[in-house]
C-alpha cells in the first residue's frame, strides 16, 4: 500500500501564531498609515503598515544577531524586557520578539524599584530595551540587574548615545540600520510562549503570567468576532471602515487589553500618546481624527479637570469607553456631558486572563431600551466572554444561586487563561485547583445571570455573617456631586468582626462634611432600596489622596497599614 | 521543589470544538426562534434555540444508544451518513454526530446511484439517517449498502413507519422521545474528525475529504471576524442585529459554505426551505423576513423565470449573493432589477477547502467607487482569505507574475485545507506535494494581486502556445441579452492543437443566430480590448440544455464525450 505523506503543519496543525496578525494590513493596506506616535515635545512619527513592519523585521534580525534564542513549548525562549512608554518602538519590539519565538516582557515602570528589579531578575531578561524617558529609572536599577541583563538597547528619536554608565549599550535605530527590511517570519509550535506579564504584586511579590502564541492569537480572533456580534443600538453611528484608535493604557498593563494584536490584525490605525496627558490626548484626537479609545477612570478624571478641553475638536470620537476599574457614577455623568458618544463600560479581567473575560453585554432584545435602563446593565460586571467558562462558586464549591446576593469566588477556564506562573509552582498550584483557575475575586450573580464583582475575596468586608458590597458602596458614594473618588475597607470591630470605613476624596472647593455624605448615602442608598442600613459606613474619612497601586487601583494593603491613623482622623458617625 | 500541577486542557490546550458554536445562542438567546423549516406542503416548523438544542441532545444520546463510537485524532469515529433535504433534522444530526466525536457524512443525493452507493460503502457509514423525500432513493440503493449500513433512521414530520423493506429501521422522532433533553457535550481532542464530504467525482470516483473540529471551528471564528472587517459602502443599510438567513445550498454541498456553523455561532435565525423552489423561497422570505441569503446562479435563474415573483414582499432582503459558479453577466443584470440589494459575488472554494478560500474583496479605499467599477472587482475571483496561503504557480514552480495573463495552478495551505482523502493515500499524495495542496485549478493574477480563475488545469483550452480564458469568454457570452447560459470547450485542431467551441442556451423565444452571437463577441470582446481575436470561438452550438454536474457546474467531461455530435451541429463560423 502506498505510504501516505501528509503535511499536518500546513493544514490541521497550521499554527496559530501572532505573525498572522501582520498578514491583513500588509496584504490589503500596506501604504496606509498604520502607526502614529506623538512625543512629549509634540513631534509626530507616522509609519505606513509596510514601513512599520519593515522596522519590526529589522529589529527581529538585530535581536537574533544579539544572540536571542527562540523557545519550545516546554521551554520559554529568551526573555526580552521592555521599559518604555506607548510608542511605535514598543509595538515593534513586541512583534519582533514574539515572532521569532522569544518572550516579550513589558515591564511595569510604575512598580516600586524593588519590584521592578525583582521582575527583571526573576524573568531573567537577557536584553532590556528602554526609552529615553525611563533612562533615570534604568540607571537607578542598574546595579541590581546588570548581572542578569546581558545587553541594553536604548530607544530614542534623537540620534546619539546618552551619557550613562549602563553597558553594553546599543542604540535601537543604529541596530535597525544594520539589518535588511525583509524577512520571512519563522513557523514554530503555537504552544511557544510569547509574552510574560507580572502582576502588580499588591499582595506580595509580583507573579509572572506566561501566555502562548495560540492563546494570544485566539483571543484576537474572538475579539474580531465579538465586534461583529455586538448588537447595535438604533442611534449608533455606523462603524467606521478605518478604526483610528488611541492606546492610552500602558502596553505593560495586560497588553493594553489586547490592543497590540487586535488592532494590527484589523489594520486599525494605532495612535500612541507616549504618556497620557490631557493635552496629548486632545491634540491627537483632533489631528489624527481618532474615533475609538478607551481609558481608565483616572484618565477620564484628568480630562474632566483639564481647562483647555473645550479648545479642541473631538467630534471624530464615536467610541469612548472606560475599563480597568469601576467607573464612579459621578464621573460617568460628567463624562457623558463631555463626550456625546461616551458609553460607560464594565468588565473583568486580570493579568492572568490576558484580557477581559467578563463583559457588560447588551443583548439584542435590549437595544430599544431607554438609555438609563441600558446603563444599569452596562455597570454590571457582565456576562462571560463566550470563549471562557466562568463560575461563581460559593463556599460549598457549587455555583451560587442567581439571587443578586450570595457571594462566591470567580473561577475560570478557557483559551486565554494563564496556564502557570513562571517559575512558581506553589502559586500555580494555589490558583489552579480542581481544573479551575481561582481568581480570588468575589462576586454575586443577578436574576438575569449577570455577574457583579464585589471585591477581592480577601478584601471583602465581613460584618456579622454578611459581606458588605464594597463596589456598590464605592459607586454610590462617587455619585455624590462633591466626591471625586472613594473606597471602602473594613475596620476591626469587637461586635461585628468588621465595620465599613469610607475613604473619600472631594472636589477641591467642596464645603460638604462627612455628615453630608452619610445623608447622601441614606437618601440615595437606603431609601431607594439599594443598600441595607447596616451596610452604611461607621467611619468616613475625607482625605487629599487615596493610596493606589501602580495600575490605579485602590491599594487596600497600604490603607490597612495606616488603619489606625485613618480611624483616628475619621468621623465616627451618628446614623438616623 | 513543589511539583507543578497544571491543567493544559483547560487553558493552553482548551479544545477548539464545534460544541462551542452552541454556547452563544444558548447563553444569550435561548428563547429566540433559532431554526425554521417549511416543508413542501407549506407546513412550518419553528424551534427556539433551547428547543432545537434539546433535540440535538436527545439525538446524540440516541446515537450513542445505537452504538455510535467516537473517534481519536488518528482514527475517525463512526461515520453517520445523512441523505436528506435542508431542514432542522439535518442540522440536528450534524451537531449530534460531531459533538459526540463521531463523523457526519452528508451524502450528495444528486450523485448517480453508483456514486452514492460508492460513497456510502467507502465511508463505511454505520448508520444512515434519511428523510421521507429520499425514501425511494434509499430503497433503490438498499441492496448495495445493506451489508455496510447497520442501522437506518427514518426522518419524517408525520408519525408512523413507512412501508419499506429497509431494516433495521428506526424512527427519528421515536428515538428522541426515549432520551432526556439535556446532556453535557463531551470534551475531546480538537484533532478529532468531524465531517466527511465526498467530491462530486467529475473526474473519476468521488473522493472523501475529512475535516477536524479544529478546522471547522477556526473557519467559523475567522468568518465572524471577516464579517466585522468587511468595509461598508456609504449606502449599505446597517447590519441587522438578528440575521435571518435562508440556507438554499444543500447541506451536503461543502456544508452549504459553512452555514451550519457560522450561523449557529452567531445565533442567526436559520430558515430552511427543504428543497429550493421559487415558491418556497419567496414565501419564506416574506413570512420569516429573511434578510440574508445566498444561492447558486441556477437558483437565481429559476427565480427570474418564476411568474409569481412580483406577488411577494421580499423587501426584508438586504443581502443577496451568489456563489458556487461564476455568475453570467446577463443573469447579474436581471438579478439586480429583481433584488435592489443584490450584490454579485465571486470567490473560490472546493470540497477540499471546506469553504471559500479566495473571495472578491472590496478594500476600504474602494468604498466610494461607482458601482460599475466595484462590480469589476466583485467578479474577479478575488484575494486570499487571510487565514489561507494561496499561490498561483506557473509551470516553473514559481508564482506567476501579476500580469493578468500568465496562467498557473492554484496551490494552498492553511487552517482549513483538507489534510487527506479518506482511505486514499494515492490521491492524497497526488494533491499534497511539496507542502502545498494542488487544486488542479488554473488562474492568473492581475496587476492588483487579484486572482482570476481560468478553468480546471485539465479543461484549459490550449490554442497554439496560448491558453484560452474560458471563464472570461463564458461571462462575456452570457452578457448577450438573448443568452441564458454558455460554456466553452476545446475542439481538437490539427493546426492549433485545440480551438474553442461555444455551447450556448438562449432565451426560449429568441430568434438570434450563431452569427449574431459572434458579432456580439467581436463588438463587446475584441473591439473593447477584452479579448484577442484568436480567442473567439471557431464553433458555436445553440442547445436546449448544457450538461451539468450534480452541483450545477458545466460537465465538460460529458460535453467532450459528445464532442463529435456537437461539432456536427455547430456552425463553423466565418469571422471578420
Amino acid at each position: 500500500m502506498t505510504e501516505e505523506i501528509t503535511y499536518p503543519e500546513y493544514n490541521i496543525h497550521y499554527p496559530l501564531l501572532l505573525k498572522n496578525c501582520l498578514k491583513r494590513p500588509l496584504a490589503l493596506y500596506p501604504d496606509d498609515i498604520g502607526v502614529v506616535y506623538r512625543n512629549d515635545a509634540g513631534h509626530y512619527y507616522r509609519f505606513t503598515w509596510r514601513q512599520w513592519q519593515e522596522r519590526a523585521c529589522r529589529l527581529a534580525q538585530a535581536l537574533k544577531a544579539l544572540g536571542v534564542n527562540p523557545g519550545k513549548p516546554d521551554q520559554p525562549g529568551d526573555r526580552i524586557g521592555t521599559m518604555s512608554l506607548n510608542h511605535h518602538w514598543h509595538l515593534e519590539s513586541i512583534y519582533a520578539t514574539t515572532c521569532i519565538g522569544a518572550v516579550s516582557h513589558p515591564i511595569n515602570i510604575r512598580l516600586s524599584l524593588d519590584h521592578m528589579a525583582y521582575t527583571i531578575t526573576h524573568a531573567e531578561d537577557k536584553i532590556l530595551l528602554f526609552d529615553d524617558a525611563v533612562l533615570p529609572l534604568v540607571e537607578a536599577l542598574y546595579d541590581r540587574i546588570k548581572s542578569t541583563v546581558q545587553k541594553f538597547v536604548f530607544i530614542s528619536g534623537k540620534p546619539g548615545r546618552p551619557k550613562t554608565r549602563i553597558e553594553p549599550l546599543y542604540e535601537y535605530e543604529e541596530l535597525l540600520k544594520e539589518q535588511p527590511p525583509a524577512m520571512d517570519w519563522p513557523d514554530f509550535d503555537e504552544d511557544t510562549h510569547a509574552v510574560l506579564y507580572y502582576t502588580t504584586g499588591t499582595t506580595g511579590l509580583p507573579k509572572g503570567a506566561l501566555f502562548t502564541h495560540r492563546q494570544l492569537f485566539l483571543q484576537t480572533l474572538y475579539t474580531m468576532g465579538n465586534r461583529f456580534l455586538t448588537p447595535r443600538l438604533p442611534d449608533d453611528p455606523p462603524n467606521p471602515n478605518t478604526i483610528v484608535t488611541m492606546i492610552n493604557v500602558p502596553l505593560y498593563h495586560i497588553h493594553a487589553w489586547q490592543a497590540p494584536f487586535a488592532n494590527v490584525y484589523a489594520a486599525s490605525r494605532i495612535v500612541f500618546p507616549g504618556r497620557f496627558t490631557p493635552q496629548s490626548f486632545c491634540e491627537l484626537v483632533e489631528t489624527e481624527k481618532v474615533n475609538a479609545t478607551a481609558m481608565v477612570p483616572t484618565m477620564l478624571a484628568m480630562l474632566i479637570e483639564y481647562p483647555d478641553f473645550h479648545k479642541y475638536d473631538l467630534s471624530s470620537l464615536t467610541t469612548v469607553g472606560t475599563g480597568g476599574a469601576a467607573l464612579p457614577l459621578g464621573l460617568k455623568a460628567k463624562a457623558e456631558k463631555m463626550f456625546p458618544r461616551f458609553t460607560v463600560g464594565s468588565g473583568y479581567g486580570m493579568t492572568e486572563t490576558l484580557a477581559g473575560v467578563i463583559g457588560a453585554t447588551i443583548k439584542r432584545d435590549m437595544v430599544d431600551w431607554p438609555k438609563e435602563k441600558l446603563d444599569q446593565v452596562r455597570v454590571k460586571t457582565g456576562l462571560p466572554n463566550q470563549a471562557i467558562d466562568v463560575l461563581v462558586r460559593g463556599e460549598d464549591g457549587k455555583p451560587v444561586p442567581q439571587d443578586n446576593e450570595t457571594i462566591g469566588e470567580i473561577v475560570l477556564r478557557g483559551h486565554w487563561i494563564m496556564q502557570k506562573y513562571f517559575k512558581d509552582p506553589e502559586k500555580t498550584n494555589a490558583a489552579w485547583r480542581d481544573g479551575w483557575f481561582h481568581t480570588g475575586d468575589a462576586a454575586k450573580v443577578d436574576q438575569d445571570g449577570y455577574i457583579i464583582i464585589v471585591d477581592r475575596i480577601t478584601d471583602v468586608i465581613r460584618s456579622g455573617a454578611e459581606m458588605v458590597p464594597t463596589v456598590l458602596l464605592e459607586n454610590l458614594t462617587c455619585n455624590a456631586d462633591f466626591v471625586l473618588e472613594a473606597t471602602y475597607v473594613g475596620v476591626p470591630d469587637e461586635k461585628w468582626g468588621e465595620r465599613p470605613m469610607c475613604l473619600a476624596r472631594c472636589l477641591p472647593n467642596s464645603e460638604k462634611t462627612e455628615e453630608d455624605l452619610l445623608k447622601f448615602l441614606e437618601r440615595e442608598g437606603v431609601e431607594t432600596g439599594k443598600l441595607a442600613k447596616w451596610m452604611l459606613p461607621d467611619y468616613i474619612v475625607f482625605c487629599d489622596e487615596i493610596p493606589k497601586t501602580s495600575v490605579g487601583k485602590y491599594d487596600k494593603i497600604a490603607i490597612r497599614k495606616k488603619m489606625e491613623e485613618y480611624v483616628e482622623k475619621a468621623k465616627k458617625l451618628h446614623k438616623k
